[in-house]
């Protein structure tokens, strides 16, 4: 593990590692930010999964996060979107490829060799962050786009895992959507697994034991993309405990992140109080 | 006009009134909050429209409006929920007839006689509460149940009237609701204007030009007659501002309004700010 950078953020602690990731079979880039809280005592940890052609670094450069973590006390784990590098696959798309792994293990040529997001996510990056001082058993996660696609299905998927789940702008069903087919087609094969991929169905079929959380602008320029009617309907059929908002005038962009962090913050640290 | 009582509530008065409705044909009672603001300037107004079986003093009684109100310098008038009396037509259902006027002008008989809680709540009723130190040039709107299904459908019916509407536990969409089928079709006919006067059909039609915010218990024990859902996904599909939000635990009870009224007296009083 190699600590590329370490700064002073808010009294805490932002830093970014890379590391080999066995998931991945390439160098792995994260962000971590450790609140002042964390010198005291271990603290909860936030996932934010980030959207299509992002790195670890447009979250922790511009959502302005930091600022409500350590007012909460609470630590920011923020996750590349996809393996990188020379040797692993790409596309000419910016929805596929390096920078569009959709939090899933691909199963299809040429993509199964390093595209395993998921087990990246939930399996090897939680250990290798053993040596910091979080309590794991205090984690909740967020994301933007097909990053909140990636929160909603692994916080649906892995029940237990995450107390709370919240999501700006989430893909929300991808099986039936232009950022989705392509890719599910593409990485899980026509006939694969899709249903444990689309928040939608995930949430008809089984919701979340938690409260939820989602964001999205009126304005999104990308909304018929993301359907949010779907996990609307499919949430309030299943009386989810949530909450489902559109947020006026907002676009798809981290000004509309930013504007909404401080009470996705504030809605994860109710549910990681001890 | 009569004054039935009243009271000091929260350093500002809580009156109930009765008086002869041209409207609905025959005498009307309804509760009036002033909050201790209303002493020095006039206020803006909150109407809260309450649900089956109600008369205006369920909510006066058991809601805790006042407080919020009282805080946010916010009057509150509460209408009774149908005409009454010996000479108004009835049903044996508390779902129908007296009690359960649907906010509606009813066109056949034996109903249109009386049953006008349309024209009363949005013409007779402002115009009498003139006398009152009330500015009408900021109303909102609220309501439960039978009422959440008449603060949206006003809403949206009169633009520019009211600047936010909420609801609690709302009757969504009657039209495919045996809370409503029966109704629709005695008061309007079964060839009626039933779109006029259902929440779903009205936000995919039109929406509403101002915030919406929805509450609904994940315990209602009536919520496959409310159908949420269908609300919840014609307001995302239309990219409606406004939340959703299904709260964990709470039943369809006054406990539940009086749990979030903090909630949506603030969602209003940022609306009515001038």
């Amino acid at each position: 593990m190699e600590t590329l950078s370490e700064q002073a953020c808010f009294d805490g602690t932002q830093s970014v590692h890379r590391h080999r990731s066995d998931a991945c079979g390439c160098d792995m880039t994260f962000a971590l930010y450790l609140p002042p809280a964390a010198l005291a005592v271990p603290v909860p940890a936030l996932w934010f999964l980030s959207g299509l052609t992002c790195t670890h670094a447009n979250a922790m450069e511009k959502s302005g996060i930091q600022a409500h973590a350590a007012a909460a006390g609470i630590a920011v784990v923020i996750p590349d979107t996809s393996p990188r590098g020379d040797a692993v696959a790409d596309d000419d798309g910016f929805d596929m490829g390096q920078g569009a792994g959709f939090y899933l293990d691909a199963t299809q040529a040429p993509w199964a060799a390093h595209y395993r997001m998921r087990a990246y996510v939930a399996d090897e990056l939680p250990r290798l962050l053993a040596d910091h001082p979080l309590d794991m058993e205090r984690q909740a996660i967020a994301g933007h786009s097909m990053g909140g696609h990636g929160a909603l299905t692994l916080a649906m998927t892995l029940p237990g895992r995450y107390r709370a789940v919240s999501a700006f702008a989430p893909i929300c069903n991808p099986s039936n959507s232009d950022w989705g087919r392509r890719q599910l087609s593409a990485y899980l094969g026509g006939d694969g697994p899709w249903p444990e991929h689309d928040a939608s169905l995930l949430m008809a079929d089984r919701g979340f034991d938690g409260p939820v959380l989602i964001d999205t602008g009126t304005d999104d320029q990308f909304a018929d993309l993301l359907r949010p009617e779907t996990l609307a309907h499919t949430m309030a059929a299943r009386r989810q405990r949530g909450a489902f908002r559109m947020q006026r005038g907002y676009d798809h962009s981290y000004f509309f992140i930013a504007s909404l962090m401080a009470d996705h913050v504030a809605f994860h640290a109710a549910a990681l109080a001890p």
